[in-house]
């Protein structure tokens, strides 16, 4: 059996990195669907075989935490593992490390198996090899909550219509462009003081082409804020930021 | 000496791909960016020698022609070499295959060496190392021609704000942003149909954080489209894009 935990490493590319030189959360964010894919792909149950039977991953939740940015012309390595399985949901984790082996970060995952035309949830323990790499590993921060809807004292923080470069294979906005879109909310002076130490993600509804997105954005207390896409008055996505 | 020609391989990932499952063209411009950046690292005139001497590479010019977009979960392996060098400007060209060694695209781009405090551009020639570097190779597709500004006859496409994911470690739009958003000016259904064969890129000014740009739109005969970007009077930069 293939080892249950992926190992990948990225190159923080200096012409990649934000304007302080370091890795961007959109750009682990990236990485982080990379690593997945690819240790999905190699123990069988990645993007071709979910096809082959009609499924596709969808991501639910996530949840990532990032003690020091990797600077640019550095390694970044990627761990991820299968945490849990049941019918609806499986988890996944991740740890963050520097080439010397210093863990600068954590992540979790959420995600539920789709069919490819109803769109409708499958039973994930169908997936007969999942289960068997399910891995206990460390993993100390907080786990993925359900973040409540913005009911007042919001402001409208931005909006952008969903365009070809947002949209991924399953012909809704990419997963990781939704951290771009919401991390461009925040002035770049916020950059240059602080960090998003956490980021905390639940992805309600699909975002198709076109649509015209409302950022809603509320700050819950000093330095925590709770953003939400909206397509109208439907939930695309939320998101709470918490800079340090 | 370090061989010429660099080679270096790059994964189409599932979920970074179109919603066609191809590599798009601002993921090809990311993985050259990453290849010019290595190349040149590996050969002693990279980001971090350049910036030991104040200077930083700042992309001038470029074309790209891609013959096959690379499909996803397959492999783009990406050739680059020095063209040339002269005391303004080096140019830099790509060669792109596929996994069974086929060529399916060229580039050529054009860089200029500035001062990172005065902005100014400095002599290339003085880049010792770079001269010695200089290698023959087969690049068929056409060069890298000044795109005329847009006088009449053109519309406004498209506005945005630069953002904190826009910029780069020069603090100025990242020169593969530029692409996406010249290519999220035109409808999806576009990419249906056709696919972008070749797109030339001038670099004119610099485009700073926080400043609203607008993008005009031309249509100079069937399927070749020019685009410029304008922050207000000043141009910043201009595309010619030719759909096949």
């Amino acid at each position: 059996m293939t080892d249950p935990i992926g190992r990948y490493e990225f190159e923080i590319d200096a012409y990649l990195t934000d304007f302080r030189g370091r890795a961007t959360l959109p750009m682990i964010g990236g990485f982080m669907l990379q690593s997945a894919t690819k240790h999905a792909e190699e123990r069988g149950f990645g993007y071709s075989s979910m096809t082959s039977v009609q499924r596709v991953w969808v991501l639910s939740r996530m949840a990532i935490e990032i003690f020091e940015y990797p600077k640019n012309d550095t390694i970044m390595v990627i761990k991820t593992w299968v945490a849990s399985v049941n019918r609806l949901f499986t988890e996944r984790y991740f740890a963050f490390e520097n080439a010397d082996g210093k863990v600068i970060g954590y992540a979790k995952s959420l995600w539920a198996s789709i069919d490819l035309s109803t769109r409708k949830p499958t039973n994930v323990l169908d997936l007969g090899g999942l289960s068997a790499y399910i891995t206990e590993k460390e993993n100390p921060i907080e786990g993925m909550s359900k973040i409540p809807a913005l009911k007042d004292n919001f402001e409208k923080a931005a909006d952008f219509v969903i365009k070809y470069s947002d949209v991924d294979i399953n012909k809704h906005l990419n997963s990781m462009k939704y951290i771009e879109h919401f991390v461009d909310v925040f002035d770049i002076d916020m950059f240059r003081e602080k960090e998003i130490r956490r980021i905390e993600i639940n992805y309600v509804s699909e975002g198709h082409y076109g649509t015209k997105i409302d950022v809603l954005k509320r700050e819950e207390r000093d330095g925590v804020f709770v953003l939400e896409m909206k397509d109208g008055d439907t939930n695309v996505c939320a998101t709470r930021i918490t800079w340090e």
